[in-house]
C-alpha cells in the first residue's frame, strides 16, 4: 500500500518551478496532480480532488473536551479510485499510480474492486480512467476506462506493457501551469473517453 | 468536528430492519445514508460514496514490513463535502447532517469552504445539496444548492429555520430499501435542483 499524502514527500515551495527546463525534480506524481487540481480550481476550470486516505481508527484520546487524539488506526484498502469531481458538467473518476519499471505497469497496483468501480462510472457516463506515470522513463499516460477495461478482457496478462500505452494511451507532457494537464486529453479526445 | 464513521456507533445488522414498522432505531443519518447508497450501487443506479475522513498523521510505526500502524494522527477540516458520486450521467455532491434542535439549523456546521464548494458545483452543473435531520423531529429534508445559497444571500441569520426546510426544501420519507431514497427526489424534481 502506497503511504498516504501525510506522511509523503511533501510538495517544497522552492523556486526550481520558476527556472525554463521544469522537469519532475523528484515531486510525486500525486503531488503534481494535487498542484495541477489546485490549479484548475483557481481558474475556475474543474473541481477534482483526492480522496483522504481510508483508514479505520481503533483508539482515540480525547485530552480535552475540542480536542481528539487518533492514537492508533490502520490504512484500509481503498473501494474505489482516488481521485474524483467535476469538470464541464461530467463527473471525472480516475486512479494514478507511479511504476519504476521501464517495460511494464503491474495489475497487481490497481485493486478488482477498483476495476469494478472503474467500470461502473464508465457504464453510468461518468469519464474514467488512469494516470500512470513510468518514472524511470519519464513518461506519463492517460489511459481511458475503456481501452484499460479492453485490455483486462482481451488478455490474461498480470503487467500492461509499456508499448500498449505507447500506441493506446494518451500521452501527457510535463508542463508548467497546470504541470499535469490531464484536462486537455479529454477536451481533445472526449468522444474517445 | 463529528466523529469519524471508525468510532461512530456502528450499524448493527439485527433483524428490525425486515419488520415492517421501520423507524429510526436509532441508526445516525450516516449510516442510513451508507446503506442506502450501498443498495443504490446494489440495483446498478448510482455510484455515491461517504469519502474517507480528512486526518493529518504524525507518527507510523512499521513494525513489520508489510504492516504500517497509525500511532498518532488529527481530524482535519474538510475542504469538500462528505458525498459525491455519479448518477444518470450527472456528478452528485453533498452534505449530510443531524440536528437535535427543534427550531432551526445552525449555520455553524457548515464550513465556509464547503458552501464555496457547493457553490462551484452548482455553477459547474453539478447537483449538488444538503441533507438534514432534525432528530427530535424525525424530519429529513434535501435543501437544493441553489435554496440554500439563495438563503445565504439574502438572510443574515446564523441558522436556517426548520419553517424554511418545510416551506423550501424537499422532505424524504423514511423508506425501507433504501431507506433514504433521496435520488427520487432528484428524479422528481430535477429541473429544479
Amino acid at each position: 500500500m502506497n503511504y498516504p499524502s501525510g506522511i509523503k514527500k511533501q510538495l517544497n515551495s522552492n523556486k526550481s518551478t520558476t527556472t525554463i527546463n521544469y522537469k519532475n525534480r523528484g515531486m510525486t506524481l500525486e503531488a503534481e496532480l494535487n498542484i495541477s487540481n489546485e490549479y484548475y480550481r483557481k481558474i475556475d476550470k474543474a473541481f477534482i480532488y483526492k480522496k483522504p486516505t481510508p483508514i479505520k481508527i481503533t483508539k482515540v484520546d480525547y485530552p480535552t473536551r475540542n480536542k481528539t487524539i487518533i492514537k492508533e488506526a490502520f490504512f484500509t484498502i481503498p473501494s474505489t479510485t482516488d481521485y474524483n469531481g467535476l469538470y464541464n458538467e461530467k463527473y471525472i473518476d480516475f486512479e494514478a499510480k507511479e511504476t519504476a519499471s521501464k517495460t511494464s505497469f503491474s495489475l497487481a497496483n490497481i485493486h478488482k474492486h477498483q476495476i469494478k468501480h472503474i467500470e461502473n462510472i464508465s457504464n453510468h457516463g461518468g469519464i474514467a480512467f488512469l494516470i500512470v506515470r513510468f518514472t524511470t522513463l519519464n513518461e506519463t499516460y492517460l489511459l481511458p476506462a475503456k481501452t484499460f477495461l479492453d485490455f483486462l478482457r482481451e488478455t490474461k496478462r498480470k503487467s500492461i506493457p509499456i508499448t500498449f500505452f505507447r500506441e493506446k494511451a494518451y500521452r501527457i507532457k510535463d508542463g508548467y501551469r497546470p504541470r499535469i494537464d490531464y484536462l486537455k486529453i479529454i477536451d481533445e479526445n472526449i468522444g474517445g473517453i
